[in-house]
């Protein structure tokens, strides 16, 4: 098979911090014993590959890079230890390109906290090609009745908010408010947590966005433009009136992570997904000492995270509205994010 | 056995918010149905019943009140439904005096979080006094082996810094950080930890609490007085020099609870335990969500967690040095906490 | 309200061990300080029933005995502790109608397993009765919009199914096995599991079971009437063919129980909630060793179940299948019963 | 430093099932590129290792086979992908010589349940030579101030019972009860559970054992020769009376089985470890459900579960005694344990 795998393509490389992207014609890598090469066919634009290249985050990324971390595809060739993978199947490429599998933290099933991880489209050429390594223990397997289009976006937004509500500890029954609901992440989370056997209050501002989060699922809506009394409503959108079991903050800042500490439930959970940058998480302590409240930090998932992300997908339990462009037109969706006008989630197709 | 028990009895009284306490007699109260009346022979004073005096707590406290929540005496009369606690037993009143039992909270065996707990010595007359009431369901049961002079603070002391041990997650061989262990919890905190399997990490300032918190078992003492980089030296005294997987902070401000969530181990949890007034939790969001950071706040124990606290005090694993004077002199006792006086705690013998 | 309470009613009265049932006149009980005097409108008949009637079961039930623990009514009258129920509120009669609240179980929420439980209809009369007695602790808090003849048999087949699905530890997206789907509780057994997220294998005999099973939701069916190699097929029926997370036995014997360790996922667990007279679990050790699985009893559930499983009823995820006739026909259920021509629930109304 | 591995090196050979071992020169192996090269200074022998050799076990071994399970060594060489291991580092061979680190169970930290596990003197040669081969990501690391001869036997029978702890679910200052308490597992399982904070009572046979188990920590001995109502004593000998949380079975057959589901506490959990050639598991229905009792078998530890046994091992909380003799004398070794004369644990010394 290794006849079809040709000595160069088309990639988007970033020469230097800042940016821009570059597309352009760079060899085919080879893998490692332990390691894989795919044929990228899609992948997703997530703000994180905007940030690689602004070279905005206490980490500074490999240079020269090629980016992306959301990357669907088939297996075209694989080292010399790899038993579990074969040619043709289909794989997805995800932030966690690798990890020791060995560190305390591996041996955990905790692998996205391994020090010696790799970061696709970070520490690693990610999917922003049409021929990218991952390490084979680490990618993700896709069946082959998903579609390589749709599945993309799932390989690290979906991941991302079906990983925060397991780390929530909300059992089927319960209720959890989304924060951002109306947003890319939030929009998978009301859909993961009905899935689940949740309930769902969506926190966003404006109608339009009430109308969408409802039409997925939403058993309620505050609007934290029109509200008067934020904490009030959400309260009284749960069952006991006595606050939601967890929360999910999808767009963290201060305001809305204070108030999460005072609408969740006594002996809830705040879970805090989103990276604004410099934020603090700040809440006072005599409440969440009295009212037992959890606080706590949400990284991306795991491997076997990941398989139930995509098994959910799968099931058409969650659909994720996405638009594809060709990749070699990178920079304009580069551009849009950067003006803010990307609503929902941008798919790459590797052959244009 | 009733002909026992008198009509009238000294106790001290806080009659208006800010004090003073005026011993005086009052009348014995009598126990309804599903009451228990305990003839308190010893009683631990906390910086609570302080607070209580003063008012200077968001919620009220009841006045004219009897203050006290460490009590420990004998069942001298019970109510009509009383079966599982004869006159004669042993028992402690507790922070809890009393909770619905029904309530979503009670029924999780969270009756602390309770929306209708009655809170001895605050929002009912507490154990300053000879003659105490509690809801039978809620006193701490005393074997007739343990003591009850030396078992008073254990009844408020002992089952928060347990209850924080067991909410940290903990497991056996892993290692904690005592955050503020030279003091009167943190002492208590250093020997529960050391039963229950863990490792201890003793945080405090100067020379002397280091060797008494050495004495008492800790495997590390870090001194933050004297340490130049408190995050290095902490993390460098646990085994993988990964930092430990809790922290428990008894005393908290901003700065030690900003710490914490930097020596933590990635994945480890902060348990928030101590209550200054007006305090703010904080940490920098992309720290807490990348390594996966948990802060909680832990409160007073539960009843299964009292008496375990109480089972690990009775089989000698823990000591709790203390002083005790005469239940009169209660007002010398806040006299020298107002004056940050006192180091460890004081018993009141009701009897003089 | 008093006034509207009669001093007589109608209930079905089992005499002596081995029935039959009269049909007569007795006196309206009064309720204790902690208990509540409910007016019963529905009950339903559940197998426990006519055992308490034989007297088959190795503890001996109270006689006489006004047997049921499925009913559903108003609050008439209550006890002077009684606070957080009112007059005219809806409540149920379960299994547990009382437990000591204070023992080491009560207090850690495992009060079904409290050595002083007071079960209604076998250790103190149950609601096959117009007024019954229950501790207030203990009732089901019924909701107004909640139909009281549907919700009669959730009250104990409900929440039993429901309890066993928590303690199998399936998460969401995991799959079950329920053996004996087809039945009452089977039926029950499928729409929970559905409502909490998890996959259905239903097992049980028949095309026509088959067929109701997957209107309910089920993802497969196995027939075990049909099947030539049940444990292959049931293991087939599960996503990676590595067999179900969970089994559900509803309908124990030796040969079902076997065979469920066989086909569970290793690491999975054998939840067993059936209770066939004089029956053993049995399993060779070698493969419960190396498989590492896990077997457990699930009784009844307890006060938060209970208002868990009814609050699934409410909001319509669950539909029971039921046939009322009146209270004075109860004994012709019981001998359709002993006949084994009882399909579904039957539910008595106690105005006829 | 591979000018220091010799081409050929001393081992014990089984040539075909039945044995016996040979003890004879043979090539040393080269590590695969995730493969380390451990020269076996001590290796301790286990009941498996005879199992191997005899064929009597449903699973074929390898043949020609070099047997041996606890080896602990130098490593001397690596393939080109490890890099988290050093040459010169001590580390262990334990029965899980590697696993696919992909697969379901790999990916949840449950790599002993890895379909293609490789076991160590099973399917892969083992430690009965003086350089084996073994995974990299699965070797036991052993810090340099642990003795290699002492704690051999931890490697296997060390992390088996504390891995049985874990499973038990036991918490600290809870009861477990260790059948067959005197023996070499034992009294592992004795010093384990005292360092993990538990307390124990011990169950085996005869006056001496009782004297070695209350030497090594238990709290209370139960002697089942002596015994008139074993299940009295035992549950006389926990706290409540109401029998341990937790049982350990190290020496399983039917009857110990049956015994222990009788006087484990309700809620409480068996875990079976010991594997008697086709014995069955059997408990009464009816109690396991409504004591809530659950069963469970336990396997080899993981990872974790090794590098923590190995660490309350070099704590010096755990002390094993053990006899050396050296690797030419293995059938002797054998010969004893057929006779059934081995008490403790023997280790073999592979430079003579």
């Amino acid at each position: 098979m290794s006849a079809e795998i040709p000595t160069e393509q088309w990639a988007q490389v970033v020469e230097k911090p800042g940016g821009p992207v570059t597309y352009k014609k760079i060899p085919v890598p080879t893998p490692g014993p332990d390691e894989v090469l795919i044929n990228v066919k899609y992948s997703g634009v997530c703000h994180t590959d905007l940030h690689a290249m602004m070279g905005d985050w206490p980490i500074p990324p490999k240079m020269p890079l090629v980016g992306g971390h959301e990357g669907a595809g088939v297996v075209v060739a694989k080292g010399s230890l790899v038993d579990d993978i074969s040619i043709g199947d289909h794989a997805g490429i995800k932030w966690l390109n690798g990890s020791c599998l060995a560190c305390s933290f591996c041996m955990q099933a905790d692998e996205p906290l391994c020090p010696s991880a790799l970061l696709s489209g970070y520490t690693v050429d990610g999917s922003f090609q049409q021929y990218a390594i991952a390490k084979a223990a680490h990618v993700a397997k896709l069946p082959k009745d998903v579609d390589l289009e749709a599945v993309a976006p799932v390989l690290c937004a979906g991941i991302t908010v079906y990983k925060g509500l397991r780390e929530s500890g909300a059992r089927p029954g319960q209720s959890v408010a989304v924060v951002g609901a109306g947003g890319g992440l939030g929009s998978m989370a009301i859909q993961y947590a009905r899935a689940m056997g949740l309930r769902v209050v969506a926190i966003d501002g404006g109608e339009e966005k009430g109308q969408s989060c409802k039409a997925l699922g939403a058993d309620a809506y505050v609007d934290f433009q029109s509200s008067k009394d934020l904490v009030k409503e959400v309260r009284e959108a749960t069952p006991e009136g006595q606050g939601p079991h967890a929360v999910l903050l999808l767009a963290v800042s201060e305001r809305p992570f204070q108030q999460a500490t005072e609408y969740v439930r006594s002996r809830g959970t705040v879970v805090c997904i989103g990276l604004p940058a410099g934020a603090y998480l700040k809440a006072p302590v005599f409440d969440t000492v009295l009212r037992m409240i959890t606080i706590k930090g949400s990284y991306v998932g795991n491997r076997q995270d990941t398989q139930e992300a995509i098994d959910f997908f799968r099931r058409g339990l969650v659909k994720v509205p996405y638009k594809t462009v060709g990749l070699s037109e990178l920079q304009k969706v580069y551009d849009l994010m950067h003006e803010g006008k990307v609503v929902g989630r941008y798919v790459v197709d590797t052959s244009r």
